[in-house]
């Protein structure tokens, strides 16, 4: 892989740690540019450790090309049903983020009323596991529970999960991260917002259709990429 | 312009990073004490990263005096329409403070019940990009957008803007830092204050009158400067 | 003043602005142990940045004794008056904790629900200036004023001052310091609580009276105290 | 002790600082693996300052074997009791976490709705002090107070504490500290799900049942030990 893609990545999982929105747990990925059926995502550490030298290369049944003693995360078909389900995704961000999961386990609806997530207008949907497995441990540990949950997700930017978290695409990396920071503040907004009035003016179809593509997230990149570099130079020494 | 004036400009870039009142995204000018008709912004960049080779110089068209290849922020005509509307508004912060857009999306209206932010009795309006373009992004990128909320600002000291944040003055960069500060933890405050009681004590006429000039942050100011710019000089290294 | 008592005084400064109890404009003072019509209190600057040499002394009218150029915030009364009214105090934090300042406009009673801040049910009254000054700037500016806080108060731990903040007594220099971070905590419980339910068990009397006087922020004191202490010694480099 | 364990439980003590679960009062403690009516708990110290030298071994009538002027906390019963009553439980959490008090104070029941806390499923009891002694200073300070706690906490993984905290078990530190730090979270979780709407869906048994297992916290330790060991070593110098 490309070493500034790599790199890339490296700084995805430090920047998710950094904004609280994945913890030890969540993952991020990037489909290869090389090769469309290949994905690569790091191995099973806690993300604002990982280096390098963490990242694994996938095939599309999640088996790792070259794991060489390194331990893979048991729901990386997350992963590899969303990349074959979805040839536009080319990054996939795995969460827990906190504000989000109120609205898995009520079933309230997420609704753009934030310029910086109004990907969320698009409609979010909410993977209920139980409907394709009772009695789980809410992890998407196989190819059949990652293909639930890409069919579940169908064309939308992103996916809730019950009772877990969300699953967060975007057609390349910085778009991925960005949504997933930016889902979580609008989150938050929103409760506060049903807190304070039922009646609430959330983004019309037009205004999210002029505002999703705009929201790239590219003067937040290069900051979010830097700090996180510099963080993962530091942490060899 | 002055070497003390443009270093309080990297600091409030900074200081409203810091206090989480903008995050890669907001942006911060100040008027030419030499020219009113014109004024200062940094160039499109995380303002938490601003340093003096970042700030520009602005006419009241928005246009760059000397742009040398620096990139321009697109809602620079926020900036650049108050100061042409508003001939004592010295300062300008725009930001999307997180705990004020629950305001901007239900139209509950934000009144002062916290001594620091006083200011908010002289009346906050909300901008609705809605009654002057349908369908937009929600950015205020050309003249007319601008011009329409100088206008919904009329004489006030700040403005929401729905869905997406708001615009606040000040007869200098103190007071513009200080007011999106305080706006934001009023903001949190009154939502509480909201939720323990609909019977809440909202300062009177009288008090926002006599607070709203006392409040002008000059205590915090140094402190708030000081660490900003110890940061900005680490930066460089 | 005792060497070690001055760096208590520095250290409370600075450990009230690290636990976000005070921002730029809270203030902490302690009687002096000598001469009991006489007090300790910082200049006007921000009090994370408080050092020794920052300390005035004043007589309980809150004439400095020795000014030597530096400035007295003007909120000093609140503290000469309890001094003056309350021979038991020792110690006087004044105050904007954000989670308070929604009680205090409300009207809605703080009450004991979280044993390290037992001493609520001793009873918070509310000090409401408006009785007293019709169209201030809530500010306790001046003896009069500072006598009616003091007289709101009565026996009373602490008063909360409505749209402003609150003043806490101790007596001595780590209860005074105690109660406020802990008054800060229990107002947010006390809000979630009465959003969970609207039956909550408070402390009943002899539970207030058990647990009050075992609440002394001793083992919490020597941790604040070297942190804070640490930190001042570093920024005089 | 063996010295690795030692480690960890100095770790767990930082960790557990380090994610606001305890500030200067809580304690963690683990039974000793070579004598099982031995446990080891630090001294009379805030936790975030924590050695290997502060750190006692007690019997199971809470006596110090070897204190050599070392103070006990006096709440070491919560942890003797437990010890005594379930042989399964290898180490116990004592902590006041903020989110988790009001729930013990209305007596709304935690339910499991984060498989990351899905322990919550097993259900956590509510320890009233009052029913046991009536006037209390809610601290748990005897051998009688302890078993009474012991029993309200019965088969379950935790118990609340009203007014005061939670006591929680493992049967290793990692999850005892792994379930204090996702419980917090929880707690937060369904206050905000609650506000959202009356409708949640919580975990079902046979979701508890198997969630509960995987959840061993085994990713999250290695990133928290070194972290607080980094820092436990930073602090000798």
């Amino acid at each position: 892989m490309d070493q500034a893609l790599l790199e890339d990545l490296v700084a995805a999982n430090r920047i998710l740690a950094e904004h609280g929105v994945i913890d030890a747990y969540g993952h991020v990925s990037i489909r290869s540019p090389d090769n469309p059926k290949r994905f690569f995502l790091a191995r099973a550490i806690a993300p604002e450790t990982v280096q390098a030298e963490d990242i694994l290369e996938y095939d599309l049944d999640s088996n790792p090309i070259e794991a060489r003693g390194r331990d893979s995360v048991s729901e990386r078909f997350i992963h590899s049903e969303i990349y074959r389900a979805r040839p536009d995704v080319m990054s996939v961000v795995h969460n827990h983020s906190p504000s989000v999961i109120p609205f898995s386990v009520t079933g309230v609806k997420m609704r753009a009323l934030f310029h910086m997530a109004s990907f969320i207008g698009e409609g979010l949907p909410n993977f209920e596991i139980r409907k394709v497995k009772k009695g789980s441990d809410l992890l998407v540990r196989d190819p059949k529970l990652g293909a639930a949950l890409a069919k579940t997700l169908g064309k939308s930017p992103a996916t809730l999960m019950r009772g877990h978290g969300s699953a967060v695409t975007g057609e390349n990396l910085q778009r991925s991260v960005g949504r997933s920071i930016y889902l979580e503040m609008s989150a938050r907004m929103q409760m506060q917002a049903m807190m304070l009035s039922s009646k609430i003016t959330f983004f019309d179809a037009a205004e999210v259709k002029a505002s999703a593509p705009v929201q790239d997230y590219k003067r937040a990149w290069p900051l979010w990429r830097e700090k996180a570099l510099a963080q993962a130079k530091a942490d060899r020494r």
